[in-house]
C-alpha cells in the first residue's frame, strides 16, 4: 500500500500566508492620508500572518469557502498590527523598531501612530461584518471577538505586562507564575482562540467544536510564548527577526521563573493536550497537529 | 380647543440622560483593574450625553422599545469617550482637564489612558452586537458605525485637526475653509449621525428615512460646531464647562474665518435645513425641532 503523501506544513504556511497578503492590501485603505500610509506601513511591514491563517484553518475545518470570509480574514490582522503599534509607543515598551524597520510613531509621529491603531481596531469589526454568511453567525463572533480582545483579553494581559508587572513582589514565585500566565493567555492565547474561533463560528460550527478549538487555542498559545522566551534568550537574534528585549531588562519571563529544562517540558506538554483537544475532527486533524508543533519548534 | 402643550427639551433631555447614565452603570465593567477603573472614570465624567439621547430618538421614531437596545445606547458614549481619552493624550491636545476633572492620563498614567481608550473602543462593538433585535440589523449597523468612527469618519477628521492643521497656508482662506468644514463633518458630524442612524438601523427605518436623519445629522453637527467656536470666544466659560483653548492658541476656527454675524448666520441657516429634512416624520418631529435648534442655542 503507498504510503499516505506527509503534510508539508511549510509549504501550507507559505501559500496560506501569500494569500493573506494579498487580502490584506485588497481591504487596506488606498489614499494618501497619513493614517491610511500608516495603516498599510505596519499591516504590510510582514510577519507569518499565523493569526489569519487560523481564521482560514477553522472555517476550512467546517467546511465553508473562504471567498465568503475574506475581509474577516484580514480583520485579525488588523487587530493584532494595532495592538503592536500600540504597544510599541513610547509610553508602553518605547520601541524604535519593528521586524527591523522603524515603529509607526519613529516613521509617521506619534498622534498619527495612535490614530492608525483606533483606525484599524475600528476597521477590525467593519471587515468581520463583511463576511457573506448569515447575520446571526457575524453577531456571534463579534461578541466572541471582542470578549478575547478587549478589557477581559487581550488589553487585560497588556495592562498587567505594561502597568502591572512593575509592582509585582517577584520574591513570591508562585504568586508570579501565576500572573505570568495570566499575561500568557491573554496577551498571546486570546487572540490565537479568537482567530481559530472567528473562523469555525463564521462557518458554523457547533459550540462542542468550538470548545476544543479554544482548548487547542489556549494551549498551543500558552506554549508559543513558552518557545518565545526561550527563543529570545537561546535562539540567534537575525532567526528571530526581533530584538531580544525582554532578556535584557528586569523582567520575568517563563524561563526565569522555571528554567530552561521545565520550561520546554511544560510546552511540550502543553502541545500534547492541544493535539488531544483536537483529535475528534474529522478533516484538517494533521494541520492542526503540525501546527502546535510548530508553535514551539519554529525552525523555518 | 385647548392648546397642545409646547414640548419641553430641558425636560426630555434630563429625563433621558438619566436614563443613560444608569445604563452606563449597568455596561461598565465592575472589576478593579486599572483599565475597569479609568473606563468607568471617563465614561462617569459627565456629560449632557446627546449622542446616546441621539441613539434612542432615532430607535424610538421608527416604533422600537428602547428595552431592546440598551447596550448599542451606551455603545456611542463609549466610543465618543475613546475618542475623548485619545484626544486628550500628550502626544495629541495634550490637555490635563477634561470636564474640571484631570484627564485619563494624568489619572492614570499614559499607558493606561492608551488602553482604557483601546478598551472602549473594543467594548463599543460588543455592545452593539448585544442589540436584542434580528441579527441583519446589527450587521447593517455595524458597517455603518466603523464607516462613521473610522479612517473615513471621526479619525479623518481627528488626524486633520491634529496633524495636518498645522500645514495648512493660512493665506488661502477658500482652502482653510473647505478643511474646516472637512474637520467638522468628521470630527462633529459624523459621531451625531452615526448616533441617529445606530438607533434608526436598530428599528429596523427605511433607507429613504435613513437618507433623511444623515442630512439632518449632518447639519446639526456643523452647527453645533460653529456654535462652539462661538461660544469659545464670547461665553462664560464656567457654562460652556472646558477651557476655552481652541482661541487661546494659532488654530483656525469657523469664528476667524467668518467672523461672527455670518458664523451665526451659517449655523442658523444649517438648523433650518436639518429641520425640512425630518419635516415629513411622522413621529417625534418637535424633539428634532427643537433639539436642531438647541445646537445653536444650548441656553441650560
Amino acid at each position: 500500500m503507498k504510503k499516505t503523501k506527509e503534510f508539508n506544513l511549510k509549504k501550507y504556511l507559505v501559500e496560506k500566508s501569500k494569500l493573506v497578503n494579498k487580502l490584506l492590501v485588497k481591504y487596506l485603505p488606498k489614499d494618501k492620508s497619513v493614517i491610511s500610509r500608516a495603516m498599510r506601513y505596519s499591516v504590510l511591514a510582514g510577519g507569518k500572518r499565523l493569526r489569519p491563517i487560523f481564521v482560514m484553518l477553522g472555517a476550512e475545518s467546517f467546511g465553508l469557502d473562504l471567498k465568503k470570509i475574506e475581509p474577516a480574514i484580514c480583520a485579525v490582522e488588523f487587530l493584532h498590527t494595532y495592538s503592536l503599534i500600540h504597544d510599541d509607543l513610547p509610553a508602553m515598551d518605547n520601541d524604535d523598531l519593528r521586524r527591523g524597520k522603524p515603529t509607526s510613531h519613529k516613521k509617521f509621529g506619534e498622534s498619527a501612530a495612535i490614530l492608525a491603531g483606533d483606525a484599524l481596531l475600528t476597521e477590525t469589526f467593519n471587515l468581520i461584518a463583511k463576511a457573506d454568511v448569515p447575520a446571526d453567525r457575524i453577531v456571534k463572533a463579534i461578541k466572541m471577538f471582542t470578549d478575547f480582545s478587549g478589557y477581559n483579553g487581550m488589553i487585560a494581559g497588556q495592562a498587567e505586562d505594561t502597568i502591572e508587572a512593575g509592582k509585582w513582589n517577584k520574591k513570591n514565585v508562585s504568586l508570579c507564575k501565576k500572573k505570568l500566565d495570566y499575561i500568557h493567555t491573554h496577551k498571546t492565547s486570546d487572540l490565537i482562540k479568537a482567530s481559530l474561533l472567528l473562523g469555525a463560528i463564521l462557518a458554523g460550527a457547533k459550540d462542542k467544536d468550538l470548545k476544543s478549538l479554544k482548548k487547542y487555542g489556549h494551549n498551543i498559545g500558552i506554549a508559543f510564548q513558552i518557545a518565545d522566551d526561550i527563543l529570545d534568550v537561546y535562539a540567534d537574534k537575525k532567526l528571530l527577526g526581533k530584538k531580544g528585549s525582554d532578556s535584557d531588562n528586569d523582567k520575568l519571563t517563563y524561563l526565569r521563573l522555571y528554567g530552561k529544562e521545565q520550561s520546554e517540558k511544560n510546552a511540550k506538554k502543553l502541545i500534547n493536550e492541544a493535539k488531544k483537544s483536537v483529535s475528534q475532527f474529522k478533516i484538517n486533524k494533521e494541520i492542526y497537529e503540525s501546527l502546535a508543533d510548530y508553535m514551539i519548534d519554529r525552525n523555518f
